[in-house]
């Protein structure tokens, strides 16, 4: 098999949206956006023993590579669209590319994503993602607009990627029952698209949680100018997970969590909790935005200011 | 310095084109597209040691980097607009990112092209950037659209950058002359932007020599249904190359020339000939478009036709 047999019989499969005049096979796809919208853009590069293990499964990995992706676009509250997917590949083999290409498709058509193009070369196991959303215009949830007040919310569960990977790394032992929650959370998460959507008339200011909980917070803080008082004992988590020693790291500092942090005024909560009820993504409110720019975010656990070496993860950090 | 610095301090330094609602620094960028154009969108990933030699100057790069995928602009006659750069590096070194990024930028801003968002993170050097550019509706150049009759053209010259490949893998000895000239059309291409934009209503199908001249050649013929009669001694390269056996290999099969490819109806001829002046690229014609959709692009040298191994590179060829 050379790389244009692989596109030909493995990328070429999907049906074509109407918007798309033009996809995979020529120097670029062409797409016909609507005016109406907004288009949010946004990149992800997956390696090899750092964001995977080099022996992941094939179905997993493909699932991980497009969810990273959709997750930003559920944290400005875009649609999902279109896509581009670079791979390098040691070997073009027939198996693992059934299995890489089925899972990658089934998780394309689930959330109604068309690849339009891409690039395949030969290396080490790498891929990026370029996803392309769209959002009614004005109102992509966007960091810098937490306002002082608003409540701070997160979806779902915080910190079991996290104990999964220190389980791996043999710095915990897990039980079996939550090895397996905490790995299915850490391998194929579910980028909460559809929450975001819904979120766009209600909340203020959004993101995913990739880096680690404290800093993601950080993120929204700073770009708003505004503080945060958070409540430890408000984040949700798996109830068992607590009773390791380093659970309050892996919750705060964790990251690969892939579930989504937003504000939103008080007078909202009702219509909140109604939404996330709707959708089916349990969403826990976890504390409150203040005046306190300087402090930045401040977490509390049994009314103690928390401290912690760092708050999230850093490629670069030494 | 972290990931965080890198994109304060280098990554942000460009000035917002009007269509951008919001650059790097959130989960996405968010683009409010223009309703008189479509948007084309093309991935490139090039890896150290397959694309570029790892010890390679970071200006060279970062010039490499976007000027592969700006010919994929030109070869759809898009103007480009905005990029995502993915970045893997080893470690954050200021010397290397300060000549990186200028060279970085200035090849941005004189494509007017801005870079809105990315990813970094640390592993092998590795670089994606996936462009996106606007082309007035129903106009962009595809391959599949030469038509039977149509004049065959390239621009610039074709070989020189696999020649001076092949003087590093010391298979040929060049000239010091020689060298020089081949050597800096290998490191920093000359995307043919302005060529491509000005083709769009004097041409039918057109592509970007990467692969190969013969089977980038074969990709316009297959995709249109047609045949080409290709005249060797019509492909332009540089005179002196001539004299090594190599010669025709280099120029047929070797690629990374970043050279347009196009076929435009013969009654064009002046006025690309015009255009080709105006903008300052030669284009030469190197052959026709035939009915012969069967047996493909034909190459001809003293009236015999040619034959080689192998009419391009495969990224997965053994």
């Amino acid at each position: 098999m050379n790389e244009f047999d692989f596109i030909n019989q493995y990328l070429k499969s999907q049906s074509p949206s109407p918007e798309v005049i033009l996809g995979i096979g020529d120097d670029a796809a062409i797409v016909r956006p609507n005016h109406q919208f907004d288009w949010c853009f946004s990149s992800d590069m997956l390696l090899e023993n750092r964001h995977f293990f080099a022996n992941v499964e094939p179905a997993a990995l493909a699932h991980k590579v497009l969810a990273v992706n959709l997750s930003d676009m559920a944290a400005m509250g875009a649609t999902p669209k279109w896509a581009l997917l670079s791979v390098a590949l040691p070997k073009l083999d027939s198996a693992w590319l059934d299995a890489f290409c089925k899972s990658l498709f089934a998780m394309a058509d689930e959330y109604h994503l068309q690849i339009i193009g891409g690039d395949t070369t030969k290396g080490p196991m790498t891929f990026n993602v370029t996803i392309v959303g769209q959002v009614p215009r004005g109102q992509a949830l966007k960091r810098a607009a937490a306002k002082i007040g608003d409540d701070v919310w997160v979806s779902g569960e915080i910190g079991l990627a996290a104990a999964a990977l220190n389980h791996h790394w043999q710095n915990v032992q897990l039980s079996e029952q939550d090895l397996l929650i905490c790995e299915k959370k850490r391998t194929r998460p579910t980028p909460r698209v559809k929450l975001g959507e819904r979120l766009l008339d209600f909340a203020h200011a959004a993101q995913d949680v990739s880096d680690g909980l404290w800093q993601d917070l950080e993120h929204i803080a700073e770009e708003s100018g505004v503080g945060m008082d958070i409540d430890f004992d408000a984040i949700p988590t798996l109830a068992s997970l607590k009773n390791h020693d380093g659970a309050a790291k892996w919750i705060l500092t964790g990251g690969d969590d892939y579930e989504l942090i937003f504000t939103a005024p008080v007078q909202n909560r009702e219509c909140i909790l109604q939404i996330a009820k709707e959708v089916g993504t349990p969403v826990s409110l976890i504390g409150s935005v203040t005046a306190q720019a300087q402090s930045g975010v401040k977490v509390y656990r049994n009314h103690e200011m928390m401290n912690l070496d760092s708050k999230g993860f850093d490629h670069f950090y030494e």
